[in-house]
C-alpha cells in the first residue's frame, strides 16, 4: 500500500504541497472544513461589493479533480492523535503516514474576544458577505434615520490595523461608499461618510518602506480616509470603538489587525509562539515527531536573520512546495533538500483607483505603474482561469462605470 | 405637492411601472424587501452552481440612481390603510396618492406548507445558495457514506413540477452532477446520481404545445432524467417523497409545483382567487377602491378569451407599463388608456446544452437553434449591461469547458 500523506487545510500551504506531489507513489488526501480554496487576498474586495464570492474561490474537488493520488475530505478536525497516527474528524478518523498540518489562521482580539461581534473579521466567504451587508444596511438605515447624530454614527466606518488587509479594506469602502453609491440616496449623501483607519504603531503598512507608507498615507487621505496611528483600540461595542479615552461612534467596525494561529498546536501539544503559532524545525517538521510538518499561518518560522516570516500567501506556498519536495525525495530515497529558506519577492498594496504601492525591496513603485503591477499580479495569481477572465472583467467595469457590481445585500433578512 | 405614487415590489411589474414613470409629475416611491431586482427566470442556475448571485441581481437604487423622482425604501410591510392612503411598514408608514401592489407570489404546497422545509422552492437568493449547498452537499455526504442504500439515498435529486422551471431546474442539476462533477469524487460517481422529475398533470410544459412537450421529455430523458407524470406528490419529509402509495427516497427535494400569491389581497380586503391573487378590473384597478393597482402575480387577470394569464415576467411587465401609461395619461389630464391586453410573444424552456424549445405560438423551434435563441433572449433581457456581459461569459466558459464555476458551499459550516 503507497504511504498515506495527509494535508489538514486547503489553504495556500496546503493545496501547494498536495498538487506538488501529484507524481509522488502515495495517496495525498486532503482535508478541509469548506469545499473551496480562497484567494484570500481579494477577499475584502466580495466584501465591498466589487467581486462575487465565486470570483475568488475555487471548488477544491475541482482544483485537485484531475490529480489522481488526491483525495478530499469535507471534515471539521477536532484533534490530533500522535500514538496512533489519525487525523480525529467528528464523526470518523484518517490515518497518516506523513501528516501537513497547514489549519491557518484565525482573528485574535488580544484576550477581547468578545468584541468579534462587534468588529467582525475577514476570513472566508461568509464573512465577507456578512461584511458586505452590514456596509449596506448601515447607509439603509441612514437613509431611514431621522436623528442626525445617529445618522452620522451609522454613516463611519471603522477599520482596525493599518496592515496591507486594513489599508485596501479602508479604500474599498471609501471607493464604494464615496464613489459607486454616491447617487444612491435621496436623503443623506453617502459622500459625506466618515472611514476611519487605525494603526496602533506609528504607521500604516509597517513591512514596507517608510517612503511607500508614507505615499500610501497621502493616497488613502485624498481617499478621504481618516487615519489615526498610535492608537490601539481599547474597546468595541455595537455602536462604535474606544481609542484610549477617545469615543468614536460608527456604524461598522472591521477588524484587521491580528490573527491568531488554528489551535493546531493544542491538536499537536506543541510548543508556540504568542500567536499560537507551532515552533518547527529548518526542515518544518514538528521536533519530537518527524512524521510531522506544520507551514503556513499554522508554523512559527524564522528566516536567516532570525527574523519571524510573515503570515503571508507566498510563505506559505513555498513553505507547501519545499515540504512536497521534501517528501518526494525522501519516498524515492534520495537525500531531502536543505533547510526551507524562504525567497522575499516583495509585497505589495492597492489604496483604489489608480493608487498602489509595490515594495521589491530592491526597487520601490508608487502610483498609478504600482497599481498596474498590482492588478496584474492579484489576476495571475487566481486560481483557475475562469476566475482571472471573470475578475479581469469585473474590474475593467468597475474602472470604466466606477460601479460596484456585488452590491446584494443576501444572507437573512435585511430587516433583522 | 406633486402626488405621491407607491410602489410595493421591485420585481418585473413593480420596476418596469416604477421606471415608466421616470417622467411623471409624481414621487414615485418603491418598497422592496430586498435590495435587489432579481432576475428570477435564471434563479436555478445560481441554485445548480452555473450563476454567480451579482450576474443575475441588480441593486434596486443603483437601477433607479438616475432617476430623479425616484425614491427607494428598504423595509417590510405588513399592512394597507385603504382609508388613510397609507403603506404600513415594520417601523413606519408611507402614504400615497396612487398605489400599485406588485409583490409577487410565493411557493405554496396546496395546505402542506410543513413539506416547505424538505422541499424547498426558489424565489430569492437565499433560497437559489441553500440549494446550491443542499445538492453540493449530499453528494459530499454520499462520498463519506459506507452504506450502499443511504448512499443511493444521497445521490437521488427531485424536482417537484413538470412546468417551465421544474423542467430547467431538472436539466441542470442532471448537467452539473453528472457531467460537471463527473471526475471531482474517488468513492462515489457522480454519474449514476438519479434525477427525478415528477408532474402530476399528463405532460411537462403544459403550457406548451404538446410537440415541445414530447420533445422536452426526450431530450430530458436523453441526459438521464427520469420522468414520472401522473403522479401527485401525496407527502415530503427529510429522506424522501411519496408518490400516491410509492416511496421515492431521495437527498434533496426542489419544489416548483405550485405559487400563492403575497398576502397583499389580506392587507387589502380584497376578492381573490384560490391561489390567494387578487381580482382586479380591466384597467387593473382594485374594485370598490380606484386609486389601487394591483399587477403581476399578485393579480388576477383574464385575457379576452376568460383564460387567466400566467404568472410569469412578460405579464408583470406589461401590466406594470400599462399602469404607468395610464397614470402618466391621468396625471395630464388625458384619456386613459382602454382596457390591459396582453401581448403573448411566446414561451421558451432550456433542458440543458444545445437543447430548448421555443413556442412563439405562430412557429415552434426545438433543439440547437432553439437554444441559441434561448442563450440570446435571456441574455437580452437581463437587467444591466454588466449583468449581461458576466453571465455570456459564464455560459461561454461552462460550454466550452463542461464545468461550473460557481460550485461554492457557503452560508453556514457544511457539516451542519
Amino acid at each position: 500500500m503507497p504511504p498515506r500523506i495527509v494535508v489538514i487545510g486547503a489553504g495556500f500551504g496546503g493545496l501547494w504541497a498536495a498538487s506538488a506531489l501529484a507524481r509522488a507513489p502515495a495517496q495525498v488526501t486532503v482535508i478541509d472544513e469548506r469545499n473551496y480554496h480562497l484567494f484570500q487576498p481579494l477577499l475584502y474586495q466580495v466584501a465591498t461589493a466589487g467581486l462575487s464570492p465565486a470570483d475568488i474561490a475555487a471548488p477544491i474537488r475541482g482544483i485537485l479533480s484531475r490529480q489522481r493520488n488526491a483525495h478530499v475530505v469535507l471534515g471539521h478536525v477536532v484533534g490530533i492523535d500522535k500514538a496512533r497516527r489519525v487525523v480525529r474528524l467528528r464523526d470518523r478518523e484518517v490515518p497518516y503516514d506523513w501528516l501537513i498540518v497547514a489549519t491557518g489562521a484565525r482573528h485574535a482580539y488580544f484576550g477581547h474576544e468578545e468584541w468579534a461581534a462587534f468588529a467582525p473579521g475577514l476570513k472566508n466567504i461568509d464573512d465577507a458577505t456578512q461584511l458586505r451587508r452590514r456596509i449596506l444596511m448601515a447607509l439603509e438605515r441612514a437613509e431611514q434615520e431621522p436623528d442626525a447624530r445617529a445618522r452620522q454614527r451609522l454613516m463611519t466606518f471603522v477599520v482596525v490595523g493599518g496592515g496591507a488587509t486594513g489599508v485596501e479594506t479602508a479604500g474599498a469602502i471609501a471607493e464604494l461608499v464615496k464613489v459607486a453609491l454616491a447617487r444612491d440616496f435621496r436623503v443623506i449623501n453617502p459622500a459625506m461618510s466618515r472611514i476611519i483607519l487605525i494603526e496602533a504603531g506609528p504607521r500604516v503598512l509597517p513591512s514596507f518602506a517608510p517612503s511607500l507608507s508614507a505615499a500610501a498615507q497621502r493616497a488613502l487621505e485624498r481617499h478621504g480616509v481618516e487615519i489615526r496611528l498610535g492608537h490601539p483600540v481599547t474597546r468595541c461595542d455595537e455602536a462604535g470603538v474606544m481609542l484610549g479615552e477617545e469615543r468614536v461612534e460608527c456604524g461598522v467596525t472591521i477588524w484587521a489587525a491580528g490573527v491568531m494561529a488554528s489551535p493546531a498546536a493544542q491538536w499537536l501539544e506543541a510548543e508556540h509562539d504568542l500567536a499560537g503559532r507551532v515552533m518547527v524545525g529548518r526542515d518544518l517538521r514538528l521536533p519530537g515527531d518527524h512524521q510531522i510538518f506544520v507551514i503556513g499561518d499554522t508554523a512559527s518560522v524564522r528566516d536567516e536573520a532570525g527574523k519571524p516570516l510573515p503570515g503571508v500567501a507566498t510563505v506559505a506556498k513555498q513553505e507547501g512546495s519545499y515540504v512536497a519536495r521534501w517528501l518526494l525525495a525522501r519516498l524515492a530515497g534520495m537525500p531531502v533538500p536543505p533547510a526551507f529558506h524562504y525567497r522575499d519577492y516583495g509585497e505589495l498594496a492597492t489604496v483604489g483607483r489608480n493608487f498602489a504601492v509595490v515594495d521589491f525591496r530592491w526597487m520601490k513603485l508608487k502610483g498609478r505603474i504600482a497599481w498596474f503591477v498590482w492588478c496584474v499580479a492579484h489576476i495571475y495569481f487566481l486560481i483557475g482561469f475562469r476566475n482571472r477572465l471573470a475578475v479581469a472583467m469585473d474590474w475593467i467595469w468597475a474602472y470604466l462605470t466606477f460601479q460596484r457590481g456585488a452590491r446584494l445585500i443576501t444572507a437573512g433578512d435585511p430587516e433583522e
